[in-house]
């Protein structure tokens, strides 16, 4: 199958830039003590989930259960749940899944830590938890140093397995390059370390220090205690994150079709905010000088024309470069991985 | 099936008021000569359109061609294809819904139409084409007037069946009540209405003078000459359009559970931008007074505590009224319709 053929609006993943990222992150985490359990939120593809196992990962990371539940009917092991659960749907959700495979999720407070304390008992499954530290960001997370202690050891009086601590430093991802950013993330990564070295000086077990991002992977991941990073951006990426991170290179657009010109002034695409996220900004042009998208409706782009001897016109092809990777694969069902102007895979987005 | 047994985060819709607004717009268009094809792209749910069809819509609205066939495959006729077509792919799926049932699709520009008698003669099906003109908004459509009139002219010359116009006001639809928005709005119609009759003058057939949406509909379509109005927020809304439009009630909310609680300071909800869309402006919280929200993440809400005496708790349901409707549904696959506490339907979103 040829991008011609391809119906549009589509997402499309560039597969010799996808695997260059791959084996730019494989071979730093193949450095030092921290390892990756790369996140599963970016992409939600099983297949990629594979690929970044063969690739060294030591398990996936994700954020909801619904992540999780793909992930686990897929047969994937050593899941992280970086996220709180709380009502007993989602604690009976997150029973079932520990029948089925290993995993872990996040606790920030003790109504969670007893309504899973409970459910474990009732079911006779051993539930595994690690605490989740607010490093600074402001969000999810108990506050480190005693406050961790005592939900942690609370979590363990009540009978659930303690794993360790995580703690994501969201605040640091998106700082531009420098030493503002550095110290940023190793103040934040201070917080996680101290909390996992007191636990551990109470006699409790801390086998993961599980924190970072796509932004603050070359950080957070060679700051001794962390060890693993949770980076999942790395792998696509997107214009947003390459402002602050060139480590990795732009894999993912949504490919779609001039359907309308107006003279020297404007194209309009049929890709529109159903299809490509514009919630932290607007995506761009890949690789089309002398035009500029200026606006995204719901099913068009409005692309201004700069250069009057543009050749597009309607029914020519134009990919836009996603800005917001996670929130664009969540439009879609399918994305095709193109090696050149040929679809080498159709990946399924599962969750 | 009770509220609390829904796995958040969902997608709601409260049945009463959505019938209430079904009603409400009914109403409307059971007087006055202009009739309703509701827009589709808005819910998604061939559910819902068959309740506006039984309502008394006179056929279907929509943006895509991927709803076209969802509505198509579900036997329903008289779809409007609002939008322009353009590419091989694009042609060839539009020839093989004429070929199902009873769609048009606009055109703006020469080479469509030339693309689609082709396809036409090549596969001997008459295809049914409306003129889109721009009527002011700057996006898709040719000139009113004279270019409407050529392109139109062309059409029916190369053997395409012409059905009218259409000619979205979409740069009135949110402005703010009063005499300034019905003066554009008139005015955007003047635009279209004397196309047709400068049409008709030539001895082209114009059945279907189309325009509208949800914040124009009382003005549009009660213009003499306008035949239909494609409006389709006014049946689940959002808190955006009723700034403007206060004709219809809120129907359409995401239900999440409280994850995290940090004293009186923030709770954290499990809905963020995935599930709620926040692509123009912050949704706000449902029947919850002392709190707000403050930001949506991907995955998660900050919900800033205003009152420290609120009750919520970590586990609790709240939920959250959308704020742009079109992109929120988009979001989702299933739709769950309330009736009070009960889950009374469950309602698919197709495309």
């Amino acid at each position: 199958m040829l991008r011609s053929q391809i119906r549009t609006p589509a997402l499309l993943v560039d597969m010799d830039v996808m695997e260059r990222n791959l084996s730019a992150m494989a071979a730093f985490f193949a450095e030092g003590s921290a390892r990756l359990r790369p996140h599963y939120k970016n992409h939600k593809c099983v297949a990629l989930a594979r690929r970044q196992l063969a690739a060294g990962a030591i398990g996936i990371t994700c954020a909801t259960l619904g992540e999780a539940e793909a992930l686990a009917s897929s047969g994937i092991q050593g899941i992280l749940l970086a996220n709180e659960i709380a009502d007993p749907v989602q604690i009976e959700r997150f029973v079932a899944l520990a029948r089925l495979t290993d995993i872990m999720v996040g606790v920030d407070n003790e109504a969670a830590v007893a309504a899973l304390s409970a459910a474990s008992a009732r079911a006779h499954v051993q539930l595994s938890v690690v605490v989740d530290v607010d490093t600074g960001m402001g969000r999810c997370g108990i506050g480190p140093g005693q406050p961790a202690l005592a939900l942690a050891q609370l979590a363990v009086a009540r009978g659930l397995r303690l794993r360790g601590l995580i703690g994501y430093e969201g605040h640091c991802v998106r700082l531009p390059p420098g030493p503002g950013k550095v110290q940023a993330a190793q103040t934040a990564m201070e917080k996680l370390v101290s909390s996992a070295n007191l636990l551990r000086s109470h006699g409790l077990p801390v086998e993961i220090v599980s924190a970072g991002g796509t932004g603050t992977y070359s950080i957070s991941g060679r700051v001794p205690g962390v060890t693993e990073i949770q980076g999942g951006s790395y792998l696509l990426m997107d214009t947003d994150y390459q402002t602050v991170c060139t480590d990795f290179g732009l894999a993912l657009s949504v490919l779609g079709t001039v359907i309308s010109r107006t003279g020297n002034e404007r194209l309009i695409l049929n890709i529109g905010l159903k299809e490509i996220s514009g919630e932290r900004g607007l995506p761009s042009l890949k690789n089309t000088p002398g035009a500029r998208l200026r606006k995204l409706n719901a099913e068009h782009a409005v692309v201004d024309i700069l250069d009057p001897n543009l050749s597009l016109q309607v029914g020519d092809a134009v990919e836009l470069w996603a800005h917001y990777s996670d929130a664009t694969v969540n439009l879609h069902r399918q994305m095709f991985g193109m090696r050149g102007e040929c679809v080498e895979e159709t990946f399924f987005l599962e969750s």
